[in-house]
């Protein structure tokens, strides 16, 4: 397997970029290759400071940079020679298998659009946050900001693919998918969750066990939690600050550690017709790690191909209805 | 003044409810009258159990219960002689000045709307919460549930409303109201908050400080949180998950206990047309005096009245453009 990385962005790049990448190739056996994307001369002083074999490494050399405020939806063809639209183009030519970055989400997800493509019947991507339960388990939280304006069947489509995504990456037999709500009856909530409890409570595509409530999502109650994107990011935005907040009054324990984001390593992009992870825009170099490791886990895990036949068989069903 | 408190509401009443007069009375000066709307024989056993003069208190006697789950559409007219029934019938004809219930809100509102009746001008009342700022004051955010579908006008009024919220009852003579946003750039969002912004962006009605994100409410860059009630009740209920989930864990100093509901006497039912305060429905004593205090704080700022006030001169503008 040859994981592409791009060395170019987040905050903390290429320091935390490099030194993720190095940490990372530690942890894995040798038959995983590791392909940086960024300024070739950076990362060779970077990877000599630290003590290692530059040859350890391809490297390709990507001279243009796409900042974290650089609008999205042209920034690919106007850099071409950026670390993101080169990763884009060696994983639609199968040079790399994988493709990870923390850099501008905005100009990964035109990427995984437009130069990789979305899996037919996808309606939209959507991308997740992990969320510590009490247990030490995670949930999935999805979208997470892509879709700030949902229809019901997307919802309904979060479900299917988080449903896939906890299966198989979190070896989760038989996810618990929740629709987060302000109360827990079926006809509570907007107009919105309410048609989505419509489309999903009577499924056989994934396990759906109702309404879920905030407090709730911390409890082994759910495994995978729907919303649109707006709401999602809500949660996922103020979940970090009351973190900090709590983490600045010098409260500390394990528990409290699994609402550090630089645990989790990213996102995959869910529902594009590759392995893409997102990763946090202010990763250091653990979180960078950890997104490495996790882009690994998703693509051995083939998610984005059982995504792809859960979508057939979906459209076959619905055909035949 | 005089005070009517509903007995019968809230899941530890009538002892929380009773226990909370007794303290609230305790607090206040002997011109606050209280009446309290119950059952006659439970409250005089409760008041004198606590060596109080049942006396000192009206008692309306309310045979009558509605409960948390009861839907509320048409409960007050099937239950006449509840509680929050004849409440809302003595706060109609002037025999109370304001009524303070910890019981069914959906109840609460629809008295408010429909025995009251809600301002001119107002599109739909809305309800508050308090979020703690790091500095030790608060923030109001709105609407926190009773609105989960809104259009950007009723945003706008939010924006109105809470801005006096703030200004009578909490002493901001500018208070910085914010629009609740996953991003800070006016063009980010959903679509709502995207027409919520361009509505809001130059108006003179409030000091309009342009998009938050939840990790902002905490600091003192906004006194005034405007979104919708999904979105609102969201993130009440997530921020009080995590602070049971941290106190949980041993966690406590003065700042945590900012974040304990208790401490805050619940929210005026803002834009109807008198005083009505809804307390958190798992009340204590304590919150249940709080919920009194603070009914009597919203009273003698004349909050409706500035209110309506306000919408007079919002709808002479209106006609002038």
């Amino acid at each position: 397997m040859k994981i592409g990385i791009d060395i170019s962005g987040g905050d903390f790049a290429p320091q935390a970029t490099v030194g993720g990448a190095i940490l990372a190739q530690k942890e894995l056996s040798p038959d995983i290759q590791f392909c940086l994307f960024g300024d070739e001369q950076v990362i060779t002083s970077y990877l000599k400071e630290a003590g290692t074999f530059p040859s350890n490494f391809e490297i390709i050399h990507a001279p243009e940079v796409i900042g974290m405020g650089d609008h999205p939806s042209k920034i690919l063809s106007q850099k071409p020679n950026s670390s993101i639209a080169l990763g884009f183009e060696m994983l639609k030519q199968n040079k790399i298998d994988a493709f990870a970055s923390a850099g501008n989400t905005g100009a990964m997800l035109v990427g995984s659009i437009y130069s990789i493509g979305i899996i037919p019947g996808i309606i939209r991507p959507c991308i997740t946050a992990l969320i510590p339960k009490e247990n030490g388990s995670v949930g999935i939280l999805l979208d997470v900001g892509i879709n700030p304006d949902c229809k019901a069947d997307q919802l309904y489509q979060f479900g299917l693919v988080g449903s896939l995504y906890a299966k198989y990456v979190f070896n989760n037999p038989n996810p618990k998918v929740g629709l987060l709500n302000i109360g827990e009856e079926e006809e509570k909530g907007s107009l919105l969750t309410q048609a989505a409890y419509k489309l999903m409570k009577n499924t056989s595509d994934f396990n759906f066990t109702g309404n879920v409530e905030n407090r709730d999502i911390f409890k082994n109650n759910v495994d995978v939690i729907v919303c649109d994107g707006f709401t999602g990011n809500i949660v996922l935005k103020h979940t970090e600050a009351m973190y900090r907040l709590f983490a600045k009054q010098g409260f500390h324990n394990d528990f409290l550690d699994l609402f550090n984001y630089e645990n989790y390593g990213g996102t995959p992009v869910l529902g594009a017709n590759a392995t893409i992870i997102i990763g946090h825009g202010i990763s250091n170099e653990k979180a960078v790690k950890n997104m490495i490791l996790h882009t690994k886990g998703v693509h051995e895990a083939g998610l984005y191909k059982k995504i792809s036949t859960a979508m057939e068989l979906f459209a076959q069903k619905k055909s035949g209805e």
